[in-house]
């Protein structure tokens, strides 16, 4: 049975025919290259159907008889299911049967045809290598055409919630020196100038934040442009409260309409030079650039990443608040499961809960990954009421979930066994661990990468030929996105350094198909060990306060070290959180952080 | 004292005035990109007195009133000795004192002045970002400055050793499915023809080796084009002998001069597409390439590297040989060692005669690193006549060293004690050894790369707040360079993953300034290990033959698994190498073999 999209579809292919376009390359992001754009910008969404709901991932291609989706391997299950019947075929963006959408198009389109886009959700790299391909193909390009503008007839508003101020006394440092900073940065691009387009960079700087413009993360939508006289914020004005206009006139930003964003642009004196990522950047917003651009940037994103002692300090008030949230959560579990009523969307709605009834806790930091055996084997899935099993017989349950504190953002994963589990889900639930420790443990010499890292945690998992895919750690934000850069540690390569002060992941995995998933994953911040005549040496210091599951543990082939690590980490978890619990709670954590 | 380099530099100073040239950047290498240049090509030491002899790093900058020469970490020491008095200073090209080569001509040339080279000795992919950064400044860049056609009087000429065909019983390989392999790699990168210029690429193509053309190296002076038609050698005539013209007729390859290079490149149909190594190729060549030059390559150093059965099974002939030399050698160090009388420079000597003693073994594979005590802590120490000491006293000896048998290549790292070692260093050693164990030891799946293994190796010494900054591993040729790529197990980002048939050394050490150096080098072949549901596993198989010294392991330290791997491995050293020894040499090795 068709669905409604082949009627937008159809009234998307009369505008190309009258437009003479042949082709459309529909991005699923917005002009600020958001992971997860406001659902204005979601039309990729609507049109094909595909809501990949916990991220955004997707694009579209739309030609006058076909027409795709391309999505990566964490949705193929998922986009196959939501394109049936709508007119669109997935494809695969990574895996064995991946196909470059870029390559795709070159090939299907003939010299002297037109591919258009619009170019404000497309990156100046993405939209480079596209015009670069056709123009070798002899394609038209066409980088100015906004397809939602003429067929999305209830296309949402852009968001106008408001913006609170981010007290100073928890970020540590003042909206002056963080603008210094990213005008040093720019001074050593050979810029005068800089455009932000990511929100998390804006946010950062301009210490203000928002709820909801942007599901998970409280980040707001809009761009703002420094040099060395002008500090100027491209918003919606209903978003500015009245506090928010006091700590804009104290830090003397002007505030300019969100859509005046091109014209201003345009109107850049011809001796500006404009730093800008290319990355991050709308080459809508690119083609409208009056002045010299520079390319480059990322230096935002290295400022962002170290996190000050300030915030430090204020992280460990907001992880012993998850802590008590997950104290609860998990004693519930225990303590209801044996009834058999508990399901994963159930324990979703009841983690949230605990979580947000902290008032310092504005949000969840991303939908939680509630997975009860099999489905703790799918990386990232996301428990739906058509997915959803209950929480019976015997097996482990992986919970990974986190909450965006004004203290800072969390993200924590723990597996534990419900039931009795198995020798085999112990032994892995080891083996997983033992990277863990491995990496929580490292010493490594200033300059070290993350993908130097990374095997620390696999090595034990590999002896067994035994393997995870994902990454073993990206970076946090405090209290902006839970995923952010420019460090992470994974088997890809970053030439990134773990620097001091930042907020890495640590989360090893391991997942068998169709049986159980184990991910164990606590926050580290990366601390100087010693200085000694070989140079400096950094090491990690765990956030997260939260046991690991007593029960998992094999310990005759875990080392002394590796015990001894589990059981201070234990003392340090009891001794952090006992005086915030009840008497009961107290007790039951004592009982779960008892020595191995 | 001035040295004579004085007078040499005034020379080139007048001829740079005389063509209006402000600055000259001199390469140390060939045409070839060789690691080792023959002496025709070594005016870099000559003009500035520094002579790494092991190896040939190191770049001259020449202003009209300063000069430089760039260099290693691996030469720090010897350099700033041997550049004192000659008019030059040192700059370091790694560390933390680095100064980028590049960078720095572009700050100290004003716009409007003029850079030279010789575009013969340095890369396409150097030149490139040299120009590009000159054109950025504004600074004139002038590629084809044969600095030492003027200023050389008595230089070296080209070498014109005789080459000998490398029996192909013992490679495994017809060079016509050598040729097929090459132009498979040369039409998937879109390219009809290819030019190859690094030297071990076209001794492993043609089956084809000499002695002494390059020190340590059986390779010679030449280039190889090939297309679906014709294999054209450009080589010294001299050089072959009617043995080699058999083998040449055979495989169907014309011989050209080595000079006509230039031309026949001038000369090359339009329609030819030609693959070019950007890494491998001079500037000097590219420039006069008549046809369309394609970049890729790297394809012949994969080719190469990845070892066939019959080659590896070969290699173990070379190993037991080298284990052979080495057990003679370290029984007379041990015997003669009370007398007083041993020298580094002596026990060099004495270690090339009893390798060369084998008619199989036509060279050391790169000059032997001797190093007692505080000359172990000089990463690659070369003992001459100045520097040379006597090796008496407690201590630690380090012997790198390695053989070019017509069966393979070795290169083996030992560390012994001589009188009575410290707690220090033998708490020092076990560390190194732990890393070379965990590595030895490692299982990874497919795809794995170097520089994510290296950290197995380092982990220990950095829990210590230790450290080395040398690679952990290199690739070694078979009867060719003992250093090849692709793959190498480093701190750096390398993207080659590690492949069945690959021969790369394992070498963790440890230098302590002034006291004392620890290196402990076996060479590893990477073979499957197993395949799972998560992929196939790859591990690594020690190849080299001799043991480590007993009396420096600090057990106390050391896991089960880790003692195991020593006992086993001295088992089978023992095994390999007792039925090719005499009986008192027999002895000798059980007792160095006895379980720890």
């Amino acid at each position: 049975m068709a669905k409604k999209n082949f009627e937008y579809l159809e009234a998307l292919r009369k505008v190309m025919k009258d437009k003479g376009i042949d082709a459309v390359i529909i991005s699923g992001t917005d002009p600020h290259q958001s992971e997860l754009p406001p659902m204005h910008w979601r039309g990729r969404e609507w049109l094909t159907g595909f809501e990949s709901g916990n991220g955004t991932n997707g694009t579209a291609v739309v030609l006058a008889d076909q027409a795709y989706c391309w999505t990566d391997s964490r949705y193929f299950i998922q986009a196959e299911m939501q394109l049936k019947d709508t007119g669109f075929q997935m494809m695969k963006e990574d895996g064995p049967d991946a196909v470059d959408l870029i390559d795709w198009v070159t090939e299907h389109l003939n010299a002297g045809q037109t591919l258009a886009i619009d170019g404000m959700t497309f990156s100046v790299s993405y939209a480079q290598r596209l015009e670069q391909e056709l123009n070798d193909n002899g394609i038209k390009f066409v980088d100015n055409f906004p397809q939602f503008d003429y067929i999305y007839p209830d296309r949402p508003e852009r968001p106008k919630n408001k913006l609170f101020v981010h007290d100073e006394e928890i970020v540590g440092q003042t909206v002056d020196s963080k603008v210094e900073a990213v005008m040093e940065q720019v001074k050593g691009e050979l810029a005068n100038a800089v455009m932000l387009s990511s929100l998390d960079d804006i946010a950062w700087v301009t210490n203000l934040r928002t709820a909801n413009d942007i599901a998970f993360s409280p980040i707001f939508v809009a761009y703002l442009y420094l040099d060395a006289d002008r500090r100027v914020l491209f918003i919606d004005k209903e978003k500015i409260t009245e506090e928010v206009q006091k700590h804009l006139d104290k830090y003397h930003f002007e505030v300019q309409p969100y859509d005046s964003i091109l014209d201003f642009a345009a109107a850049l004196p011809k001796e500006t030079r404009l730093l800008i990522d290319p990355m991050k950047t709308a080459r809508g917003l690119y083609d409208h650039i009056g002045c010299t651009p520079v390319f480059g940037g990322a230096g935002v994103a290295k400022l962002k990443s170290i996190k000050n002692a300030t915030m430090i300090s204020h992280l460990e008030t907001a992880m012993k608040k998850d802590g008590v949230a997950l104290t609860r959560f998990f004693m519930m579990v225990e303590k209801e499961y044996p009834e058999g009523k508990l399901t994963e969307v159930e324990l979703g709605k009841r983690l949230r809960a605990l979580r947000l009834a902290d008032p310092a806790c504005v949000d969840e930091s991303f939908a939680p990954i509630l997975g009860w055996n099999a489905h703790g084997a799918i990386v990232h899935y996301e428990a739906t009421e058509e997915t959803d099993i209950a929480i019976v017989g015997d097996g482990l349950l992986l919970v990974d979930s986190g909450g965006q504190y004004v203290y800072g953002t969390t993200d924590i994963t723990r597996t534990i066994a419900l039931g009795t589990p198995t020798a085999d889900q112990i032994h892995d639930f080891t083996l997983v661990m033992k990277g863990h420790i491995a990496l929580s443990n490292a010493i490594f010499p200033q300059g070290t990468r993350g993908d130097q890292l990374d095997v620390l945690a696999r090595q034990f998992l590999w002896k067994e030929g035994k393997a995870y895919y994902h990454g073993t750690g990206h970076g946090v934000g405090f209290f902006i996105n839970c995923h952010e850069g420019p460090q992470n540690i994974r088997l890809n390569h970053n030439p990134t350094p773990l620097e001091p002060g930042m907020i890495t992941s640590n989360e090893p995995g391991l997942y068998l198909e169709g049986r159980y998933g184990i991910r164990c994953e606590n926050l580290i911040v990366t601390v100087p060990a010693m200085t000694t005549e070989f140079g400096a040496f950094y090491k990690f210091q765990p956030m997260t306060l939260f046991p690991f599951d007593r029960t998992l543990f094999q310990k005759d082939i875990m080392t002394e070290e590796e015990i001894n690590w589990v059981n201070n980490y234990h003392k340090e978890v009891y001794a952090a959180l006992s005086p915030l619990l009840e008497p009961e709670e107290q007790k039951w954590l004592a009982e779960k952080t008892l020595p191995l």
